[in-house]
Protein backbone atom coordinates (compact mmCIF):
# COMPACT_ATOMS: atom_id res chain seq x y z
CA UNK A 1 0.00 0.00 0.00
CA UNK A 2 0.97 3.48 -0.49
CA UNK A 3 0.28 5.98 1.67
CA UNK A 4 0.56 9.64 0.91
CA UNK A 5 0.59 11.80 3.79
CA UNK A 6 0.00 15.64 2.97
CA UNK A 7 1.87 17.86 6.02
CA UNK A 8 4.63 16.10 7.58
CA UNK A 9 4.20 17.39 11.16
CA UNK A 10 3.53 16.12 14.65
CA UNK A 11 0.86 14.33 14.04
CA UNK A 12 1.78 13.17 10.27
CA UNK A 13 5.21 12.03 10.55
CA UNK A 14 4.27 9.93 13.69
CA UNK A 15 1.28 8.42 11.59
CA UNK A 16 4.15 7.53 9.20
CA UNK A 17 6.79 5.99 11.43
CA UNK A 18 3.86 3.70 12.24
CA UNK A 19 2.05 2.74 9.54
CA UNK A 20 5.76 1.95 7.92
CA UNK A 21 7.23 -0.23 10.80
CA UNK A 22 3.98 -1.65 10.83
CA UNK A 23 4.09 -2.70 7.31
CA UNK A 24 0.92 -1.15 6.27
CA UNK A 25 2.48 1.01 4.11
CA UNK A 26 5.19 -0.58 1.65
CA UNK A 27 6.00 3.35 1.21
CA UNK A 28 5.28 6.88 2.02
CA UNK A 29 4.83 10.09 -0.05
CA UNK A 30 5.21 13.32 1.65
CA UNK A 31 3.77 16.62 0.03
CA UNK A 32 5.31 19.40 2.42
CA UNK A 33 4.77 23.12 1.64
CA UNK A 34 7.38 23.86 3.83
CA UNK A 35 10.85 22.98 2.32
CA UNK A 36 12.74 22.24 5.60
CA UNK A 37 10.36 20.34 7.31
CA UNK A 38 10.18 18.23 4.05
CA UNK A 39 14.01 18.32 4.05
CA UNK A 40 13.96 17.00 7.97
CA UNK A 41 10.65 14.41 6.80
CA UNK A 42 13.69 12.96 3.74
CA UNK A 43 16.30 12.45 6.36
CA UNK A 44 14.77 11.11 9.30
CA UNK A 45 13.25 8.68 7.23
CA UNK A 46 9.68 9.53 7.91
CA UNK A 47 9.21 9.73 3.58
CA UNK A 48 10.54 7.86 0.77
CA UNK A 49 10.11 10.62 -1.50
CA UNK A 50 8.39 13.97 -1.49
CA UNK A 51 5.81 14.78 -4.26
CA UNK A 52 3.39 18.05 -5.70
CA UNK A 53 0.16 17.10 -4.11
CA UNK A 54 -1.34 16.35 -7.70
CA UNK A 55 1.49 13.61 -8.09
CA UNK A 56 0.89 12.45 -4.92
CA UNK A 57 -2.78 11.86 -5.73
CA UNK A 58 -2.03 10.09 -9.10
CA UNK A 59 0.59 7.79 -7.15
CA UNK A 60 -1.22 6.69 -3.87
CA UNK A 61 -3.44 4.39 -2.66
CA UNK A 62 -4.23 6.27 0.55
CA UNK A 63 -4.13 10.20 1.40
CA UNK A 64 -3.57 11.35 4.67
CA UNK A 65 -4.41 15.13 5.23
CA UNK A 66 -2.23 16.34 8.32
CA UNK A 67 -2.50 20.00 7.70
CA UNK A 68 -3.48 22.85 10.07
CA UNK A 69 -7.83 23.07 9.62
CA UNK A 70 -8.15 26.28 7.49
CA UNK A 71 -5.72 24.16 5.04
CA UNK A 72 -7.08 20.90 5.16
CA UNK A 73 -9.94 22.59 4.50
CA UNK A 74 -8.14 24.30 1.20
CA UNK A 75 -7.11 21.08 0.17
CA UNK A 76 -9.54 18.53 0.67
CA UNK A 77 -12.25 19.95 -1.50
CA UNK A 78 -9.25 19.78 -4.15
CA UNK A 79 -8.18 16.26 -3.44
CA UNK A 80 -11.62 15.15 -3.54
CA UNK A 81 -12.12 16.08 -7.22
CA UNK A 82 -9.51 13.66 -8.14
CA UNK A 83 -9.55 10.90 -5.81
CA UNK A 84 -11.14 8.05 -8.35
CA UNK A 85 -11.95 5.04 -5.84
CA UNK A 86 -8.69 6.11 -3.42
CA UNK A 87 -9.29 7.08 0.62
CA UNK A 88 -8.74 10.15 1.96
CA UNK A 89 -8.59 10.52 5.70
CA UNK A 90 -8.32 14.06 7.30
CA UNK A 91 -6.94 14.37 11.14
CA UNK A 92 -7.69 17.63 12.11
CA UNK A 93 -9.09 18.30 15.59
CA UNK A 94 -12.17 19.87 14.15
CA UNK A 95 -14.57 17.94 12.14
CA UNK A 96 -18.15 20.20 11.73
CA UNK A 97 -16.34 22.93 8.87
CA UNK A 98 -14.60 20.40 7.33
CA UNK A 99 -17.34 18.11 7.05
CA UNK A 100 -19.85 20.37 6.52
CA UNK A 101 -17.81 21.91 3.16
CA UNK A 102 -17.68 18.57 1.55
CA UNK A 103 -20.99 17.25 2.63
CA UNK A 104 -22.65 17.52 -1.07
CA UNK A 105 -19.61 16.51 -3.18
CA UNK A 106 -19.72 13.67 -5.67
CA UNK A 107 -16.95 11.40 -3.88
CA UNK A 108 -17.70 12.25 -0.40
CA UNK A 109 -17.73 8.49 0.22
CA UNK A 110 -14.06 8.47 -0.20
CA UNK A 111 -13.50 10.31 2.79
CA UNK A 112 -13.14 9.98 5.93
CA UNK A 113 -13.41 12.42 8.86
CA UNK A 114 -11.16 11.51 11.93
CA UNK A 115 -9.35 12.86 14.72
CA UNK A 116 -6.89 10.90 16.63
CA UNK A 117 -6.57 12.36 19.37
CA UNK A 118 -2.80 12.19 20.72
CA UNK A 119 -0.07 14.28 20.26
CA UNK A 120 2.90 16.06 22.31
CA UNK A 121 3.53 19.86 22.62
CA UNK A 122 6.18 19.95 20.19
CA UNK A 123 5.04 20.29 16.48
CA UNK A 124 7.07 20.08 13.11
CA UNK A 125 8.55 16.25 11.91
CA UNK A 126 11.57 16.43 14.47
CA UNK A 127 8.43 15.59 17.12
CA UNK A 128 7.48 12.72 14.94
CA UNK A 129 7.70 9.98 17.46
CA UNK A 130 6.99 5.81 17.13
CA UNK A 131 4.06 4.99 18.84
CA UNK A 132 2.46 7.99 19.34
CA UNK A 133 -1.21 6.54 18.89
CA UNK A 134 -0.98 2.85 21.13
CA UNK A 135 -4.53 2.66 22.91
CA UNK A 136 -5.17 6.45 22.05
CA UNK A 137 -8.89 7.00 21.27
CA UNK A 138 -9.81 7.87 17.61
CA UNK A 139 -12.92 9.70 16.77
CA UNK A 140 -14.83 9.60 13.74
CA UNK A 141 -17.37 11.16 12.72
CA UNK A 142 -20.37 10.70 10.18
CA UNK A 143 -18.94 7.41 9.93
CA UNK A 144 -22.21 6.81 7.64
CA UNK A 145 -21.25 8.87 4.52
CA UNK A 146 -18.08 6.82 3.75
CA UNK A 147 -18.49 4.29 1.51
CA UNK A 148 -18.34 1.04 3.49
CA UNK A 149 -15.20 -0.63 1.65
CA UNK A 150 -13.75 3.29 2.49
CA UNK A 151 -14.70 3.56 6.06
CA UNK A 152 -13.50 -0.48 6.51
CA UNK A 153 -9.89 0.60 4.83
CA UNK A 154 -9.84 3.58 7.08
CA UNK A 155 -10.30 1.56 10.31
CA UNK A 156 -7.69 -1.33 9.59
CA UNK A 157 -5.53 2.13 9.43
CA UNK A 158 -6.36 2.92 12.53
CA UNK A 159 -6.15 -0.31 14.17
CA UNK A 160 -2.31 -0.33 12.55
CA UNK A 161 -2.14 1.98 14.82
CA UNK A 162 -3.53 0.84 18.02
CA UNK A 163 -6.25 3.55 18.25
CA UNK A 164 -9.49 2.85 19.99
CA UNK A 165 -12.13 4.00 17.68
CA UNK A 166 -15.68 5.52 18.66
CA UNK A 167 -17.73 7.13 16.60
CA UNK A 168 -19.35 10.46 17.00
CA UNK A 169 -21.47 13.21 14.98
CA UNK A 170 -19.31 16.81 13.91
CA UNK A 171 -21.22 18.93 15.73
CA UNK A 172 -20.82 16.66 18.78
CA UNK A 173 -17.06 16.04 18.36
CA UNK A 174 -16.51 19.81 18.12
CA UNK A 175 -18.41 20.37 21.49
CA UNK A 176 -16.66 18.07 23.43
CA UNK A 177 -13.03 18.86 22.05
CA UNK A 178 -14.02 22.55 22.64
CA UNK A 179 -15.01 21.64 26.62
CA UNK A 180 -12.35 19.12 27.11
CA UNK A 181 -9.29 20.07 24.65
CA UNK A 182 -9.89 23.48 23.47
CA UNK A 183 -10.06 25.05 26.84
CA UNK A 184 -7.26 23.26 28.45
CA UNK A 185 -4.95 24.32 26.18
CA UNK A 186 -6.37 28.34 26.44
CA UNK A 187 -6.20 27.94 30.07
CA UNK A 188 -2.81 26.97 29.75
CA UNK A 189 -1.93 29.78 27.23
CA UNK A 190 -3.40 31.92 29.43
CA UNK A 191 -1.27 31.31 32.80
CA UNK A 192 2.19 31.38 30.68
CA UNK A 193 1.25 35.36 29.56
CA UNK A 194 0.25 35.75 33.41
CA UNK A 195 3.55 33.92 34.66
CA UNK A 196 5.50 35.82 32.11
CA UNK A 197 4.02 39.27 32.45
CA UNK A 198 3.81 39.13 36.19
CA UNK A 199 7.22 37.90 36.78
CA UNK A 200 9.01 39.69 32.97
CA UNK A 201 11.16 41.79 36.03
CA UNK A 202 12.58 38.54 36.81
CA UNK A 203 11.96 35.55 35.16
CA UNK A 204 14.51 33.69 36.71
CA UNK A 205 12.16 33.27 40.03
CA UNK A 206 10.40 31.39 37.81
CA UNK A 207 12.94 28.51 37.40
CA UNK A 208 13.53 28.60 41.14
CA UNK A 209 9.59 29.00 42.10
CA UNK A 210 8.26 26.57 39.41
CA UNK A 211 7.32 22.92 40.63
CA UNK A 212 6.31 20.15 39.01
CA UNK A 213 2.84 21.41 39.25
CA UNK A 214 3.18 24.54 37.23
CA UNK A 215 5.59 22.32 34.47
CA UNK A 216 2.28 20.22 34.51
CA UNK A 217 -0.39 22.81 34.10
CA UNK A 218 1.52 25.00 31.51
CA UNK A 219 2.88 22.19 29.69
CA UNK A 220 0.27 23.07 26.70
CA UNK A 221 1.11 26.69 26.22
CA UNK A 222 4.70 25.15 24.19
CA UNK A 223 1.88 24.29 21.56
CA UNK A 224 2.31 25.40 18.06
CA UNK A 225 0.79 29.06 17.41
CA UNK A 226 -0.38 27.67 14.01
CA UNK A 227 -1.65 24.47 14.44
CA UNK A 228 -3.50 26.54 17.15
CA UNK A 229 -5.07 29.45 15.97
CA UNK A 230 -7.02 28.00 13.38
CA UNK A 231 -8.27 25.41 15.46
CA UNK A 232 -9.47 28.09 17.90
CA UNK A 233 -10.96 29.75 15.49
CA UNK A 234 -12.50 27.09 13.99
CA UNK A 235 -14.36 25.94 16.53
CA UNK A 236 -14.85 29.45 18.09
CA UNK A 237 -18.55 29.08 18.89
CA UNK A 238 -17.71 26.27 21.37
CA UNK A 239 -14.70 27.07 22.26
CA UNK A 240 -16.37 30.43 23.85
CA UNK A 241 -19.11 28.96 25.50
CA UNK A 242 -16.65 26.61 27.46
CA UNK A 243 -14.63 29.72 28.42
CA UNK A 244 -17.86 31.33 29.59
CA UNK A 245 -18.52 28.61 32.04
CA UNK A 246 -14.48 28.89 33.14
CA UNK A 247 -14.41 32.48 33.75
CA UNK A 248 -17.78 31.85 35.74
CA UNK A 249 -15.62 29.26 37.75
CA UNK A 250 -12.75 31.49 38.01
CA UNK A 251 -15.25 34.38 39.97
CA UNK A 252 -15.91 31.73 42.24
CA UNK A 253 -12.39 31.35 43.28
CA UNK A 254 -11.94 34.98 43.34
CA UNK A 255 -15.37 35.64 45.49
CA UNK A 256 -14.13 33.02 48.04
CA UNK A 257 -10.82 34.76 48.49
CA UNK A 258 -12.48 38.29 48.26
CA UNK A 259 -14.77 37.28 51.20
CA UNK A 260 -12.79 34.82 52.92
CA UNK A 261 -15.14 32.03 52.71
CA UNK A 262 -12.98 28.99 53.79
CA UNK A 263 -16.11 26.71 53.72
CA UNK A 264 -16.68 28.08 50.18
CA UNK A 265 -13.13 27.33 48.92
CA UNK A 266 -13.15 23.82 50.37
CA UNK A 267 -16.22 22.91 48.62
CA UNK A 268 -15.01 24.43 45.43
CA UNK A 269 -11.76 22.47 45.63
CA UNK A 270 -13.73 19.26 46.80
CA UNK A 271 -16.18 19.95 43.56
CA UNK A 272 -13.40 19.69 41.45
CA UNK A 273 -11.65 16.97 43.39
CA UNK A 274 -13.99 14.93 41.58
CA UNK A 275 -12.12 15.11 38.06
CA UNK A 276 -9.73 13.23 39.63
CA UNK A 277 -11.07 9.19 39.56
CA UNK A 278 -12.26 10.40 35.89
CA UNK A 279 -8.49 11.33 34.86
CA UNK A 280 -7.06 8.29 36.30
CA UNK A 281 -9.66 6.11 34.78
CA UNK A 282 -8.34 7.80 31.34
CA UNK A 283 -4.82 7.39 32.64
CA UNK A 284 -5.62 3.95 32.90
CA UNK A 285 -6.66 3.13 30.21
CA UNK A 286 -4.33 5.14 27.72
CA UNK A 287 -1.26 2.62 29.85
CA UNK A 288 -3.46 -0.32 28.55
CA UNK A 289 -1.87 -2.97 26.37
CA UNK B 1 19.09 12.43 65.73
CA UNK B 2 15.40 11.87 67.17
CA UNK B 3 12.98 14.00 64.92
CA UNK B 4 9.24 15.05 65.46
CA UNK B 5 7.21 15.25 62.30
CA UNK B 6 3.87 16.98 63.54
CA UNK B 7 1.09 16.40 60.54
CA UNK B 8 2.57 13.05 58.80
CA UNK B 9 1.05 13.56 55.56
CA UNK B 10 2.57 13.79 51.83
CA UNK B 11 5.07 16.24 52.74
CA UNK B 12 5.68 15.08 56.15
CA UNK B 13 5.20 11.73 55.77
CA UNK B 14 7.85 11.90 53.02
CA UNK B 15 10.53 13.70 54.96
CA UNK B 16 10.39 11.09 57.65
CA UNK B 17 11.01 8.70 54.94
CA UNK B 18 13.97 10.29 53.84
CA UNK B 19 15.58 11.27 56.92
CA UNK B 20 15.51 8.11 58.16
CA UNK B 21 16.59 5.86 55.32
CA UNK B 22 19.64 8.32 55.25
CA UNK B 23 20.49 8.13 59.12
CA UNK B 24 19.99 11.63 59.47
CA UNK B 25 17.12 10.66 61.74
CA UNK B 26 18.11 7.51 64.22
CA UNK B 27 14.27 8.18 65.04
CA UNK B 28 11.02 9.60 63.95
CA UNK B 29 8.57 10.62 66.15
CA UNK B 30 4.80 11.62 64.60
CA UNK B 31 2.05 13.87 65.86
CA UNK B 32 -0.91 13.46 63.95
CA UNK B 33 -4.54 14.83 64.63
CA UNK B 34 -5.98 12.50 62.90
CA UNK B 35 -5.90 8.71 64.33
CA UNK B 36 -6.07 6.72 60.56
CA UNK B 37 -3.44 8.71 59.50
CA UNK B 38 -1.41 8.30 62.83
CA UNK B 39 -2.86 4.42 61.97
CA UNK B 40 -1.35 4.29 58.46
CA UNK B 41 1.97 6.41 59.54
CA UNK B 42 2.83 3.53 62.11
CA UNK B 43 2.01 0.88 59.86
CA UNK B 44 3.55 1.92 56.43
CA UNK B 45 6.79 2.34 59.06
CA UNK B 46 6.88 6.43 58.22
CA UNK B 47 6.98 6.93 62.24
CA UNK B 48 8.95 5.17 64.82
CA UNK B 49 5.98 5.95 67.41
CA UNK B 50 2.99 8.27 67.94
CA UNK B 51 3.19 10.88 70.29
CA UNK B 52 1.07 14.48 71.92
CA UNK B 53 2.54 17.15 70.86
CA UNK B 54 4.10 18.18 74.25
CA UNK B 55 5.75 15.09 74.53
CA UNK B 56 7.17 15.33 71.23
CA UNK B 57 8.89 18.72 71.97
CA UNK B 58 10.25 16.95 74.86
CA UNK B 59 11.75 13.96 73.27
CA UNK B 60 13.16 15.46 70.14
CA UNK B 61 15.95 17.12 69.02
CA UNK B 62 14.16 18.60 64.96
CA UNK B 63 10.62 19.26 64.96
CA UNK B 64 9.00 19.69 61.95
CA UNK B 65 5.44 21.11 61.32
CA UNK B 66 4.40 20.15 58.36
CA UNK B 67 0.32 20.66 58.77
CA UNK B 68 -2.27 22.71 56.67
CA UNK B 69 -0.96 27.01 57.41
CA UNK B 70 -3.64 27.93 59.57
CA UNK B 71 -3.21 24.30 61.85
CA UNK B 72 1.22 25.57 61.79
CA UNK B 73 -0.23 28.48 62.76
CA UNK B 74 -1.51 27.61 65.53
CA UNK B 75 1.09 25.66 67.16
CA UNK B 76 3.94 27.42 66.27
CA UNK B 77 4.02 29.77 68.91
CA UNK B 78 3.04 27.15 71.30
CA UNK B 79 6.00 25.27 70.00
CA UNK B 80 8.41 28.01 70.57
CA UNK B 81 7.08 28.96 74.14
CA UNK B 82 8.68 25.35 75.08
CA UNK B 83 11.54 24.56 72.47
CA UNK B 84 14.68 25.31 74.31
CA UNK B 85 17.57 24.99 72.46
CA UNK B 86 16.60 22.62 69.85
CA UNK B 87 15.12 23.43 65.94
CA UNK B 88 12.01 24.04 64.82
CA UNK B 89 11.21 24.29 61.02
CA UNK B 90 7.83 24.92 59.49
CA UNK B 91 6.81 23.44 56.13
CA UNK B 92 4.07 26.09 54.86
CA UNK B 93 3.72 27.14 51.71
CA UNK B 94 2.61 30.44 52.66
CA UNK B 95 5.49 32.34 54.29
CA UNK B 96 4.68 35.75 55.65
CA UNK B 97 1.88 35.46 57.46
CA UNK B 98 3.32 32.73 59.80
CA UNK B 99 7.06 34.18 60.04
CA UNK B 100 5.16 37.48 60.99
CA UNK B 101 3.32 35.73 63.62
CA UNK B 102 6.62 34.96 65.61
CA UNK B 103 8.74 37.38 64.61
CA UNK B 104 8.82 39.30 68.13
CA UNK B 105 9.11 35.52 69.74
CA UNK B 106 11.90 35.09 72.39
CA UNK B 107 12.88 32.05 70.71
CA UNK B 108 12.32 33.29 66.84
CA UNK B 109 16.12 32.21 66.58
CA UNK B 110 15.34 28.49 67.39
CA UNK B 111 12.54 28.76 64.15
CA UNK B 112 13.84 28.77 60.48
CA UNK B 113 10.87 29.41 58.19
CA UNK B 114 10.94 26.66 54.95
CA UNK B 115 9.20 25.62 51.58
CA UNK B 116 10.64 22.93 50.23
CA UNK B 117 8.63 22.59 47.10
CA UNK B 118 7.89 19.62 45.92
CA UNK B 119 4.33 17.07 46.17
CA UNK B 120 1.98 15.42 44.36
CA UNK B 121 -1.65 16.05 43.38
CA UNK B 122 -1.86 13.01 46.45
CA UNK B 123 -2.39 13.79 49.52
CA UNK B 124 -2.05 12.11 53.36
CA UNK B 125 0.51 9.49 54.78
CA UNK B 126 -0.27 6.83 52.27
CA UNK B 127 0.74 9.69 49.62
CA UNK B 128 3.98 9.48 50.99
CA UNK B 129 7.16 8.41 48.58
CA UNK B 130 10.88 8.17 48.95
CA UNK B 131 13.05 10.82 47.32
CA UNK B 132 10.21 13.38 46.93
CA UNK B 133 12.36 16.50 47.16
CA UNK B 134 15.65 15.18 45.19
CA UNK B 135 16.74 18.38 43.17
CA UNK B 136 14.40 19.94 44.23
CA UNK B 137 14.13 23.98 45.44
CA UNK B 138 13.59 24.54 49.09
CA UNK B 139 13.54 28.43 49.95
CA UNK B 140 14.16 29.47 53.11
CA UNK B 141 12.75 32.76 54.41
CA UNK B 142 14.08 35.56 56.85
CA UNK B 143 17.04 33.29 57.55
CA UNK B 144 18.84 35.99 59.15
CA UNK B 145 16.22 36.11 62.20
CA UNK B 146 17.58 31.72 62.60
CA UNK B 147 20.59 31.90 64.89
CA UNK B 148 23.69 30.28 63.18
CA UNK B 149 23.90 27.03 64.33
CA UNK B 150 19.95 26.39 63.94
CA UNK B 151 19.84 27.72 60.69
CA UNK B 152 23.12 25.06 60.08
CA UNK B 153 21.50 22.35 61.32
CA UNK B 154 18.37 23.13 58.98
CA UNK B 155 20.34 23.23 56.23
CA UNK B 156 22.03 19.95 56.93
CA UNK B 157 18.58 18.06 56.66
CA UNK B 158 17.92 19.78 53.64
CA UNK B 159 21.24 18.82 51.89
CA UNK B 160 20.36 15.28 53.55
CA UNK B 161 16.76 15.39 51.55
CA UNK B 162 18.83 16.80 48.35
CA UNK B 163 17.42 19.87 48.02
CA UNK B 164 18.73 23.08 46.29
CA UNK B 165 17.87 25.52 49.22
CA UNK B 166 17.55 29.45 47.63
CA UNK B 167 16.79 32.59 50.20
CA UNK B 168 14.47 34.85 50.05
CA UNK B 169 12.25 37.47 52.14
CA UNK B 170 8.99 36.17 53.02
CA UNK B 171 6.95 38.81 50.96
CA UNK B 172 8.63 38.45 47.85
CA UNK B 173 8.58 34.27 48.29
CA UNK B 174 4.41 34.82 48.70
CA UNK B 175 4.42 36.95 45.44
CA UNK B 176 6.10 34.54 43.86
CA UNK B 177 4.27 31.32 45.10
CA UNK B 178 0.95 32.98 43.99
CA UNK B 179 1.98 33.85 40.72
CA UNK B 180 3.90 30.39 39.99
CA UNK B 181 2.08 27.85 42.01
CA UNK B 182 -0.97 28.90 43.59
CA UNK B 183 -2.46 30.63 40.56
CA UNK B 184 -1.49 27.19 38.65
CA UNK B 185 -3.59 25.22 41.25
CA UNK B 186 -6.57 28.08 40.92
CA UNK B 187 -6.67 27.39 36.84
CA UNK B 188 -6.97 23.65 37.06
CA UNK B 189 -9.49 23.89 40.25
CA UNK B 190 -11.38 25.93 37.77
CA UNK B 191 -10.80 23.92 34.41
CA UNK B 192 -12.12 20.88 36.47
CA UNK B 193 -15.20 22.88 37.52
CA UNK B 194 -15.95 24.00 33.90
CA UNK B 195 -15.31 20.59 32.41
CA UNK B 196 -18.34 18.50 35.24
CA UNK B 197 -20.44 21.43 34.55
CA UNK B 198 -20.48 21.24 30.79
CA UNK B 199 -20.07 17.34 30.33
CA UNK B 200 -22.30 16.78 33.73
CA UNK B 201 -25.10 15.15 31.08
CA UNK B 202 -22.21 12.73 29.64
CA UNK B 203 -19.36 12.30 31.94
CA UNK B 204 -19.19 9.51 29.41
CA UNK B 205 -17.39 11.81 27.15
CA UNK B 206 -14.75 12.84 29.13
CA UNK B 207 -13.05 9.51 28.90
CA UNK B 208 -13.52 9.41 25.40
CA UNK B 209 -12.43 13.21 24.89
CA UNK B 210 -9.65 13.75 27.28
CA UNK B 211 -6.12 13.32 25.70
CA UNK B 212 -2.87 13.46 27.32
CA UNK B 213 -2.80 17.63 27.57
CA UNK B 214 -6.56 17.67 29.57
CA UNK B 215 -4.83 15.18 32.37
CA UNK B 216 -1.53 17.32 32.56
CA UNK B 217 -3.55 20.78 33.00
CA UNK B 218 -6.19 19.35 34.74
CA UNK B 219 -3.75 17.20 36.97
CA UNK B 220 -3.92 19.49 40.22
CA UNK B 221 -7.04 19.65 40.54
CA UNK B 222 -6.63 16.39 42.81
CA UNK B 223 -5.02 18.33 45.45
CA UNK B 224 -6.33 18.73 48.69
CA UNK B 225 -8.97 20.88 49.53
CA UNK B 226 -8.05 21.36 53.38
CA UNK B 227 -4.38 22.20 52.57
CA UNK B 228 -5.37 24.39 49.21
CA UNK B 229 -7.99 26.33 51.04
CA UNK B 230 -5.36 27.37 53.94
CA UNK B 231 -2.71 28.21 51.09
CA UNK B 232 -5.68 30.60 48.99
CA UNK B 233 -6.47 32.74 51.91
CA UNK B 234 -3.29 32.88 53.52
CA UNK B 235 -1.86 34.31 50.40
CA UNK B 236 -5.23 35.82 49.33
CA UNK B 237 -3.91 39.09 48.44
CA UNK B 238 -0.93 38.21 46.02
CA UNK B 239 -3.76 35.50 44.98
CA UNK B 240 -5.91 37.88 43.94
CA UNK B 241 -3.62 40.09 41.71
CA UNK B 242 -2.31 37.21 39.97
CA UNK B 243 -5.85 36.11 39.08
CA UNK B 244 -6.57 39.58 37.76
CA UNK B 245 -3.78 39.06 35.49
CA UNK B 246 -4.88 35.61 34.78
CA UNK B 247 -8.75 36.84 33.82
CA UNK B 248 -7.35 40.13 31.24
CA UNK B 249 -5.40 37.40 29.46
CA UNK B 250 -8.43 34.94 29.23
CA UNK B 251 -10.16 38.09 27.90
CA UNK B 252 -7.70 39.02 25.23
CA UNK B 253 -8.10 34.94 23.91
CA UNK B 254 -11.95 35.39 24.06
CA UNK B 255 -11.77 38.89 22.02
CA UNK B 256 -9.56 37.51 19.58
CA UNK B 257 -12.08 34.72 18.91
CA UNK B 258 -14.81 36.75 19.17
CA UNK B 259 -13.44 39.18 16.58
CA UNK B 260 -11.83 36.25 14.37
CA UNK B 261 -9.12 37.62 14.45
CA UNK B 262 -6.14 34.80 13.46
CA UNK B 263 -3.03 37.30 13.57
CA UNK B 264 -3.88 38.51 17.03
CA UNK B 265 -4.81 35.09 18.53
CA UNK B 266 -1.09 33.74 16.44
CA UNK B 267 0.50 36.43 18.54
CA UNK B 268 -0.84 35.59 21.91
CA UNK B 269 -0.13 32.05 21.46
CA UNK B 270 3.43 32.70 20.21
CA UNK B 271 3.99 35.05 22.95
CA UNK B 272 2.83 32.02 25.70
CA UNK B 273 5.08 29.64 23.77
CA UNK B 274 7.94 31.37 25.78
CA UNK B 275 7.47 30.09 28.94
CA UNK B 276 8.62 26.48 26.90
CA UNK B 277 12.35 27.16 26.97
CA UNK B 278 11.81 27.97 31.06
CA UNK B 279 9.76 25.14 31.82
CA UNK B 280 12.45 23.24 29.92
CA UNK B 281 15.59 24.58 32.01
CA UNK B 282 13.61 23.36 35.10
CA UNK B 283 12.92 20.13 34.28
CA UNK B 284 16.50 19.65 33.19
CA UNK B 285 17.23 20.94 36.04
CA UNK B 286 15.33 18.70 38.26
CA UNK B 287 16.28 15.82 36.55
CA UNK B 288 19.81 16.72 37.23
CA UNK B 289 21.96 14.65 40.24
Amino acid sequence: MKVAIIGIGLIGGSIAKDLRSSGFAKSIIGVEANPIHGEVALEKGLVNELMSLDNAIESSDILILSTPVEVSKLLLPQILDSIGNKLVIDVCSTKKSITSLVEKHINRGQYVAAHPMSGTEYSGPMAAVDGLFINKTNIICEKEKSKDDVLKLALSLFDTLQMKTSFMESDEHDVHAANVSHLSHISSFALALSVLEIEKENPEDIKIMAAGGFRSTVRLAKSDARTWEDILLDNSVNVLTALNVYEKKLKKFKEALITQDKNKLNLLIQESNKIGPIVDAIAKSAEEK
